[in-house]
């Protein structure tokens, strides 16, 4: 092991970010504003705060500073599971066999299995506040869910969490983690609003869509008295608050003089992968390093790779703001996959201007092949992967098999989001060789790409 | 928040433990030997050899050296998941509104959930060393079971885990991450073994027991080539792999001058209390401190509380040596409850021996009490505890309660042993209010005494 660097680092109290790092401050193409359905007019704070905290709306409309501090109240329940560790990945770089040195920042550590506690906290200290009484939100796979409830319990909110009627069906333990925590699971689509109701009318079978809880919990929010809706990824906000992953690898890389090559994320709505990349990206932005950041997606769900950068709803239900993005179509129906967090049509709008600027990378990886990297992972790392971090490991790994082809040195960080604990059912498919990649073909995305809106601003068509 | 002392403490590389702590070179009376059921006789070093490593019969036998060092080679898959946090509960002490100052060491951290891989570390270690090409196990709540198939996996060695039927049809995931680190799970009672052909002859209905899986494993290691049973607490040594934990806690605390007033951990076999007290006790038994040690059990399964002290077996097929203990006879049935990692009708030797000569006090706590406890720890310390772990919880919460009506500034040490991850359906009991306490009656306990065996040794009866 190298001398002088800890296998595992954990940065001291003292040293734990004080600020959020904007990356947008830093951006000399911001990208295009959030454009209201109705009036076809950029949103306004107003429009915005209606929907959202207003702190968090301030965040979202900030694009010059580039420090943003966290509040104290936020680094307390910060300190309850973060540091996170930064580790190096020593024992698969012997099994690979590789001249790389691979590390990885762990965000699992923490009872909602992952890196969306840093959000959660965030908005629900806002919440509070505020002097809000609720909060509302959607799950899918649950980690959101999980981590928006244990940070509602931490701060004394009221929390309503439409879980899609499937996955609470397919994950009866995630939603009991959520109810433990004090939390109200409704199933979507439900009886509490007219969106539920209209589609029950409809698909009375139905089994219920992201789409769909995300409109129901947004109406839940809009007619329930000092209550505000909560999103866990793909806003500028969410991205925000998800930068204290890259700001503690920032500190902790430098202490010990290591200097990344290559930076890797798995991406779904692109907030972890924003977060964690940012501070990295300002520097390099302004010509200070030249790191290499790359996106990693699903083959079943390629929205970097293979979509539009487009306006678009970011739900299927066409009820929020239109976000300029690469995507697949708020109608995009992915294919069934095992990575619930990445099953997503769109991408962060800040991820989608950097990738659009080629800044990023982005590589689709397929299932079959996560699964594999994920278990080789687990054996020798000791760290049973969630699916969607597991994208990450591939493509990290695909990268050290690289280096020893060419023998090149290179340091790989990854961000490693979240465990497997409550996803063992995909992991039984693979073990039992009965697993697919399920990739759409082009008639499957050109069907989603149908559903991209005609979208006027000021006039032109855009 | 305390000046100079970090709300979590890690302790670095070089801190970390290079011995463990043999408490038993500090006891005055040493616990009685193993007795062969067949001679009568104390176990000899080969008796013990045939089914153990040879490693760990030695130092199962040894009760003189205080310090044996951690071999490099388990210290650096100990890096992997360790150190682990000692952990300053703030949150809990405000919630509680208490003078005492509690600290709890967690050990949950890892994918197998729990302080398990601390041993089963070592003993993948040793049967490697030894050039065994295989181990056995048995696992009922699961832990165990995961912790092996890692560490078996890190080391590159066969694993065959019997695994309760009951256990294995309630806790698919559970068995799903085991097969996932390339173990063979078999359920028990099974058709790979007489011990369980015997047992499915007469109940073909049977859901198994933890007795049965023992007999199962240890058969099956013995007509296997280079192969040995492993067994995950109450013998001395995976006692002695546990004062990892201790060992931690005791450099912590010397570090930043914190003296515990009391140590609480739960306790079923008692290799992680026993792990957990170990250095300080050691310090007890030489008059340097004057610490209480709590042991904590389920009123459900009471063995120090209710049990007697005589010799028993450790299995309930009445396979395994006789050892002296704190027992509910070996044919106990404790009622169902939700703590499987304390439903042992015995308790390690050394924890009995210190129990009997008035080292340690023990306290038998109620299951939805214990519930109440975890559910308000994970809501203000943001950790969802294993029920076992929370039954050192409860008694530390009972404590820190007291010292709020006496106003002691008492400093409480707990051990948090695990995650309840996979104990989401005992949640969602107590979640629905029909979760029962489930205590034995005195006829109940009589039944089981009866199974005590009668035990000459030497020719007296004892």
């Amino acid at each position: 092991m190298e001398k002088n660097i800890p296998y595992k680092i954990y940065l001291s109290e003292e040293e734990m970010p004080k600020y959020w790092y904007n990356v947008k401050a830093h951006m000399k193409s911001k990208h295009a504003p959030f454009i209201n359905p109705a009036t076809q007019k950029p949103c306004s704070k107003d429009d915005l705060k209606s929907v959202f905290c207003d702190e968090c709306v301030e965040q979202e409309l900030n694009d010059t500073d580039e420090l943003i501090e966290i509040p104290q109240g936020i680094r307390d329940f910060y300190k309850m599971f973060r540091p996170s560790p930064l580790v190096r990945a020593y024992f698969l770089e012997k099994l690979l066999d590789t001249p790389a040195r691979i590390y990885y920042k762990f965000e699992g550590n923490n009872t909602s299995g992952s890196h969306k506690l840093n959000s959660a906290a965030a908005q629900a200290y806002y919440a509070k506040k505020q002097g809000l009484k609720s909060i509302t939100t959607e799950t899918g796979a649950g980690q959101w869910g999980t981590a928006l409830a244990m940070a509602a319990a931490f701060y004394g909110l009221n929390l309503d969490v439409y879980m899609v009627k499937v996955s609470a069906m397919q994950k009866p333990h995630r939603r009991e983690v959520i109810r433990t925590y004090g939390a109200n699971v409704i199933t979507s689509p439900s009886e509490t609003t007219n969106a539920g109701r209209k589609i029950l009318a409809e698909f009375p079978e139905t089994g219920g869509s992201l789409g769909c809880a995300i409109s129901e919990a947004v109406e839940k929010a809009s007619v329930t008295p000092s209550c505000r809706y909560v999103l866990g990824s793909v806003l500028d906000h969410v991205l925000l608050h998800q930068t204290v992953i890259g700001q503690e690898c920032k500190t902790a890389m430098d202490k010990y003089g290591i200097t990344p090559d290559v930076i890797i994320g798995c991406c779904g709505g692109g907030s972890n992968f924003g977060g964690l990349i940012a501070p990295f990206m300002g520097e390099r932005l302004e010509g200070k390093n030249s790191v290499e950041f790359v996106g990693v997606e699903p083959a079943s769900c390629p929205s970097l790779t293979r979509g539009k950068f487009a306006y678009d709803f970011c739900d299927a239900a066409k009820t929020t703001p239109l976000a300029k993005m690469y995507t697949l179509g708020c109608g995009f129906m992915p294919s069934p996959n095992h990575a619930g967090g990445l099953r997503y049509h769109g991408m962060s709008p800040i991820v989608s201007q950097l990738f659009h600027d080629g800044c990023i990378k982005a590589v689709a990886v397929e299932q079959k092949s996560v699964f594999e990297a994920a278990v080789m992972f687990a054996k020798c790392e000791g760290i049973l992967p969630a699916p969607e971090s597991s994208h990450a490991i591939r493509a990290a790994v695909d990268e050290a098999l690289k280096c020893r082809e060419t023998g090149e040195k290179k340091t790989i960080l990854f961000g490693l989001t979240g465990t497997g604990y409550f996803d063992m059912s995909a992991y039984q498919k693979y073990n039992d060789g009965v697993m697919g990649d399920n990739i759409p073909s082009e008639a499957d995305l050109q069907k989603g790409f149908e559903t991209i809106p005609k979208c006027k601003v000021n006039g032109s068509e855009i």
